[in-house]
C-alpha cells in the first residue's frame, strides 16, 4: 500500500514536471482593442487584413528583442505597426471626436526602473506612444496634455504630422452614424440633463486601442498603449490608456498590463496596478490575477479586455468580449494571433 | 504559575480593550500640501492664517457630515473653502505655468459607488473640485482635459471665471523668481538635451495640493484633491491629482486618499490604489499601509505627503517633508491642526 502510495506522489510529480517544461515562455504579448467583433460580420479580405497586420506587429518588436534590444524598443517598434495602420483606433486609425477632430492618447512605462510617460489629447503626433516614451525619458515629468504635449513633441524631435494625416473615410462615417444615433438619443431622452452632457451611447463606439507588454533578454519587461478614444467624444474625454495603473501598468517585480475597452470602468477599478498588486500582495498567478481584474470590472458593467506578461514569460489575454484582436509569441519565435472568443 | 499566566493574558487584553475604547473616531482629514514648510520661515501672521483657514475648512466639512449630508458634500465644501483661499496652490491660489496661465487639476471620488470624476488642466472654472464631481455625476466619463473640461463645467452650470481670477501677487512673483533660477541652470546644464525640455528644477516649486478624505453618517467615504500644479510648469505636464489611483482614490471596503508631493513620483507608485490595495489584500491598517506607500515613493528619491481615513475612522497623515498642512475632525467636532513636523 505504502508503495502503490510512493509510486502515485512519483508519478503526479514526474506529470507536473513535463506540464511545467512543456509551457511555452512568451516574450511579447499584443492586442489591437476588444469589442462586438463577431465572424460573421467581418470579410474573409478584412479578418486576413487584421491578422497580417497583429504578425507584422509582433515580428517587429521580436526583431527588437532577438537583436538583444530593450523590451521598451520592442513595445514601441511594435505599436508604431499598429498606429501606422489603419484598421486600429490609435495613430492613423484613430476615431474622430464629436468636432470631427482626432486626439490620441498613449502611456509607456519601464518595468525595471517603473518610470513612465504619458500623453493625452495630442493632435499632431505621428506615433503618440513615441511621444509617451520621449515624456518618460526626455522630461521630468510623467503626463502631458493637449498643445503642450504636442509641444512637447516637436521639440523632443518627434514626426509631427498635420492633422488630417489621420483622416480616413470608415472613421469619419463612423462619426457621422454616432452623431445621428446621438441626436435620435438625445430627443428620446429629452428630459435628462445628464443625456445632453454625454458623449456617444453606442457601446462599441467605446472600443479600439492598441497594446504591448514585451520582455527582452536582460529579462525586463515594458509596457505600452496608444488609442484615438471614443468616437464622438466630447469635453476632452480621457480614457484609461494614458492612465498610469489603469490602462498601463509595468513592473519587473509582477507583470505588465495593458488594457483595453469601456476606459471609465478601467480607470475607476485602476485595472493594471490592481493585477500587479494581487500578484505581489497575494501571491497569485497573472492568469488569475488578471481574471480577478476583469471581472470586476465586469461586474460594474464595464467590458473590454487586458493583455499581461510577468518575467516568466507566462501570458494572460481574457476578454469579456465578443472578440479581441490578440496575438503573442513565444521566445522562439512562434507567433499565436486570434481574434474572436 | 498557570494562574499567573491567565491574569496577565486578561490584564493585557483589559488594556487593549482601553486603548480601542480610547481610540478617537474622526469623521473628515485634510491636508493642504507638503513641502518645506519650517517655523524658522514663518511669520506668526503667516501661521495663523494657516491654521485659521484650515479649521474652517474642516468646520464646513464638518457642518454637512453632521446635518446628514453625504461624504461628497463634505469633501467639496472643505475643498471650496481651501480653493477660495489664496494661501494654498489651488483654485484662487493657483500658481502660474511657465507661460504665466494657471491651469488647475482636481479629483473626487465616491468610496461607496466607486464612481470617479477628474479635471486636469482647466483655466477658467472657480472650483475645480466641483468641476471634477460634475464630470462624475453629469457625465458618463471620468476624466476630462484641457478646454473641454472649462466647456463641459460651464455647461454643468458652475460658476467659470476670468482666468484674471487666479492672479495673486505671491504666485506670480514665485514664477518670476522659478524662471530666474531655471535660465541659470539651463546655462550650467547647457550640453544637456533633457534640462532644456525640463519644467522648474527648484524642488519646492513642485508642492502644494489640498485634499479631503470623508466619512459619513450613513457610513460611506469619499475623497478629493485639487491643485494648481508646478510652478513654472511646461507643455500640459498634469501631476498625480486628478489621476484615480495616483493622487486620489476611495473605496469604501478599504480606505479614502488623498495624496500631496512630487506628484511624478505618486504617479509611478500608484500610490492612492497601493494603499487600499495593501489593506485589501495584506489586511494592513490603514497606518501601516499609508506608511508603507510612501516609503515608497521615498526610497525612488519622491517626497511629500498624504492623507488616508479608513470606514472606521481611523486616519493617517504620514509625510517625508518638513512639514504638511494638515487637519482632522472627530465624529464629536473635535478639531486638530498641525503644520510642522
Amino acid at each position: 500500500m505504502r508503495t502503490l502510495k510512493l509510486f502515485t506522489v512519483l508519478l503526479f510529480s514526474v506529470l507536473a514536471l513535463n506540464v511545467s517544461a512543456q509551457q511555452k515562455k512568451y516574450v511579447m504579448v499584443i492586442h489591437g482593442g476588444a469589442g462586438t467583433i463577431l465572424k460573421k460580420n467581418m470579410t474573409p479580405e478584412k479578418e486576413a487584413a487584421y491578422i497580417a497586420v497583429l504578425t507584422q506587429a509582433l515580428q517587429a518588436g521580436y526583431e527588437k528583442i532577438k537583436s538583444g534590444k530593450t523590451s521598451l524598443d520592442a513595445v514601441e517598434a511594435t505599436i508604431h505597426v499598429m498606429e501606422n495602420d489603419p484598421h486600429f483606433n490609435a495613430g492613423k486609425g484613430a476615431v474622430f471626436t464629436h468636432d470631427g477632430k482626432n486626439e490620441l492618447d498613449a502611456a509607456i512605462m519601464d518595468g525595471k526602473t517603473l518610470m513612465a510617460g504619458a500623453v493625452a489629447g495630442v493632435t499632431t503626433v505621428k506615433n503618440p506612444i513615441s511621444a509617451a516614451r520621449a515624456v518618460m525619458e526626455k522630461s521630468e515629468h510623467v503626463m502631458m496634455v493637449g498643445a503642450g504635449a504636442d509641444l512637447f513633441a516637436k521639440d523632443a524631435g518627434l514626426e509631427i504630422v498635420d492633422p488630417k494625416y489621420y483622416w480616413t473615410k470608415e472613421r469619419w462615417d463612423g462619426l457621422q452614424q454616432a452623431i445621428k444615433e446621438d441626436s435620435t438619443k438625445a430627443v428620446l431622452d429629452h428630459g435628462s440633463k445628464k443625456s445632453e452632457l454625454l458623449g456617444s451611447k453606442n457601446h462599441d463606439y467605446k472600443f479600439g486601442t492598441v497594446g504591448c507588454v514585451a520582455l527582452d533578454k536582460a529579462g525586463n519587461l515594458a509596457a505600452g498603449t496608444s488609442t484615438g478614444g471614443m468616437t464622438n467624444k466630447k469635453y476632452g474625454r480621457v480614457g484609461d490608456a494614458p492612465i498610469i495603473g489603469s490602462g498601463t501598468y509595468c513592473n519587473n517585480e509582477t507583470a505588465g498590463v495593458s488594457c483595453t475597452g469601456w476606459g471609465e470602468f478601467y480607470i475607476r477599478n485602476v485595472v493594471a496596478k490592481t493585477i500587479s498588486d494581487l500578484m505581489e500582495y497575494k501571491g497569485l498567478s497573472v492568469a488569475v490575477a488578471s481574471k480577478m481584474a476583469l471581472d470586476k470590472v465586469g461586474k460594474m458593467g464595464g467590458d473590454g479586455g487586458l493583455i499581461a506578461l510577468d518575467k516568466k514569460g507566462n501570458i494572460a489575454m481574457p476578454f469579456n468580449t465578443e472578440g479581441m484582436y490578440r496575438g503573442a509569441i513565444t521566445a522562439d519565435g512562434k507567433i499565436e494571433v486570434n481574434i474572436y472568443k
